[in-house]
């Protein structure tokens, strides 16, 4: 906290400023560097609030590898006004759910409740994650379910290849690691090691509080500092932290093919590289470049490998973007004997578009499909908040609706063509999970 | 189609037929029998279409077993006006995307779009499910798909110990059965088996066709039977279908434990018996029940074999109901080592709420869950467009949302009691997919 003191008597007054962005949000930034972005959205009788911290798993060193998510888990777990029952229990009594989720660059703990019922969920949820007490013996039990949350996951073969993709391409390097950590670092993780963790990273400039639906702004700000008021996260001047833009060049490794043996029915695949990060001008080219590869049942991918051959059931290509990098694959489903003529036709298509690129009807459908899944994700009040949050956690500015059309609308086929060579006219990595020995699959 | 026009000139008059429905919801029924339903809501921008059909696994006789998903996919193959490419292309090209899903009881074709792009909607999805092809070559190439579907489904342990349970206790009866069908049934099925599926089943007063969003409804009855003029559902008139009711009671097997060996990280448990039907009145003090027991974070399952023991990472209850019958289960997943006493745990809990029933608290929160997540589902016009379609098509009529929410305010701890003895007081099945020998886990 003095650290945040400093910071914050270095230039800024410690007062309440309040602006509003793009599409009529508005935004505040509390004297703590806490910032609180809403939208208000008359015509719906439901809000969507999320406490947004920029701290995730790659912020973790080796020995607290995990520790972002085992907290989050933690912090549902009870105040010094709540216990595990009472959070969930006054949330779900009014009809509301709340539930968070840890990624490798931030976390979020969010609510979603009837109108009426928002400053109820501020005051629960802002409470939770501002002065959980991390018991000692809830940190046992958590460190249980935590141990059981990745059996799970390796129990599902299509959501753990991405995993095993990502170490292939990041190696060590944090953006490599499971988020979840591993038995071997969660075992003997001490209620300690986290509390620091907790209070060393959750600090108000590195969060965001934002809230969609029909609501009132000012109210808003009132009940969140109404319910800061006298936690930890009730600090001195400080600015709001800057988006994250990472060290350096994340350093990647040569192309390599990972193949995890497991006894399954099929061989689950992912091929690909990394890609760009989410500061970079070209993403909106990759995501109307990923549209047309593999991004719905019009798309090159499908086509060819389930609509005409039959192959697979689930296909599809995707471009995940950090703050500094960025994952873009291609995942299959499909019969192990069948393996090696799926992985040919997919090299083929990648090595088509970074040859050939894309047709004029591709761009359009491509376009098409970015614009209107973004407007229709946009109805719901929860992808709202997300959007709003999102933006200023990692952005630092809300990119306006219409803005953002108009960026899709500009791509060109030649800037298509462009990142499809510079992602795909380069060796890639190939991860499996199947019934495979060891480096059974040809490159 | 024969058999349409006798039903219809018994009574019916060849005439379009329109009314309004509770929520200013409007229902035309074709002469036909093919029943339109759509509710306006003004605020939104988009619009969720669906075909359904009320023709499911369970109207499959045991060489069909599969037929119903097996011809929800080659309905996406092709038409006389589209190929494969031309359907998923002329939605995705407007930003839309459409899918299908097939269930025991009914199947469901469905698109969602902006909603000036509601008219291709209609000519695509309506082409799709009334005049397709059904290509010999097509056929061929999906039950390729088909074969990977299934296998998919076997790599997902949590999902398949579903399956697993519901053979437990439904038997070779058709509710027992795989939705998806086996790789014995879908590799002989045939294109003309397939074919006759169709023609028989889908006829017009199976019918529900249904759409929420920014909408007029004379304009989208038009819309639907310009979309229908000249395929095999522009016939002659009939009465639509009355709500599927069941034959007689269904026959449920005596208790059994059936474990099937896989080698997994977790055990997937899943210990129930059989519920009520969907006609069955106690239904809402079901649903009371079930949030109470394991619908949240605040039920006694999630609290007392996660948050107190740290057993589990996913443990629920669920009530799942046909026409005639239905399931009530808990799953878990657990390492196996513990699976002992994680049904120990489950058994004690189904058997004190057996015995007594709830408490007041427990009630009110019951009631909380069941309206708020009702009323905040009614928010997207995907959802609302659902309860349209079923409720025609499983009810024949429309509860009003305030009659819902009154239902739900009418239940008693006194049916919720007697509700939770009539269900767990009895000896229940267990389904078990785990690293275990059969027959080695107690009952």
């Amino acid at each position: 906290m003095t650290a945040n003191s400093e910071r914050g008597s270095a230039g800024r007054p410690a007062r309440v400023s309040t602006r509003t962005l793009r599409d009529g949000a508005k935004k505040t930034v509390l004297p703590s560097g806490l910032r609180i972005v809403t939208e208000a959205i008359p015509t719906t009788r439901s809000a969507a609030l999320g406490i947004w911290v920029g701290i995730g798993s790659r912020d973790e060193t080796p020995a607290l590898h995990g520790a972002s998510h085992f907290l989050e888990h933690l912090l549902f777990k009870g105040t010094h006004k709540r216990t595990a029952l009472d959070i969930s229990a006054e949330i779900e009594a009014v009809g509301g759910e709340t539930n968070a989720f840890t990624t490798k660059e931030y976390t979020c703990y969010y609510a979603r409740v009837l109108d009426a019922d928002l400053p109820l969920a501020v005051d629960v949820l802002v409470d939770a994650v501002a002065d959980s007490i991390l018991d000692p013996a809830d940190v046992e039990t958590e460190r249980g379910v935590i141990l059981e949350e990745i059996a799970m996951h390796e129990d599902e073969p299509g959501d753990e290849v991405h995993d095993v993709f990502a170490e292939a391409i990041y190696g060590d390097h944090p953006l490599g690691r499971l988020i979840s950590g591993t038995p071997e670092s969660i075992t003997p993780m001490t209620r300690d090691q986290i509390n620091r963790f907790y209070r060393r990273h959750y600090k108000a400039p590195e969060i965001v509080i934002a809230a969609a639906g029909n609501l009132d702004h000012a109210t808003v700000v009132r009940l969140v500092r109404k319910a800061l008021a006298g936690t930890p996260l009730d600090t001195g001047p400080a600015d709001p932290a800057p988006p994250r833009q990472g060290n350096k060049r994340v350093r990647v490794r040569k192309a390599q093919n990972v193949v995890l043996h497991r006894d399954t029915e099929q061989a689950h695949i992912v091929l690909g590289g990394a890609g760009l990060g989410r500061h970079d001008d070209r993403r909106f080219a990759v995501g109307v470049l990923n549209n047309v590869l593999g991004g719905g049942m019009s798309s090159r991918l499908f086509q060819e490998i389930r609509e005409k051959r039959g192959l697979a059931y689930s296909v599809y290509s995707y471009a995940g973007q950090y703050a500094d990098s960025g994952l873009v694959g291609v995942y299959a489903g499909c019969a192990p004997a069948k393996a090696r003529e799926v992985l040919d036709l997919i090299r083929a298509e990648l090595s088509r578009i970074a040859a050939d690129g894309i047709t004029p009807e591709e761009l359009s459908r491509g376009k098409g499909m970015a614009k209107g899944s973004y407007v229709l994700g946009l109805e719901d009040t929860g992808s709202r908040m997300s959007r709003l949050a999102k933006s200023e956690l990692l952005h630092g500015d809300l990119m306006g609706v219409d803005e953002l059309l108009g960026q899709v609308d500009a791509v060109t086929a030649d800037q298509v063509h462009a990142v499809a060579t510079a992602l795909f006219a380069q060796p890639l990595s190939l991860a499996v999970v199947g019934p495979f020995d060891s480096g059974e699959l040809p490159a």
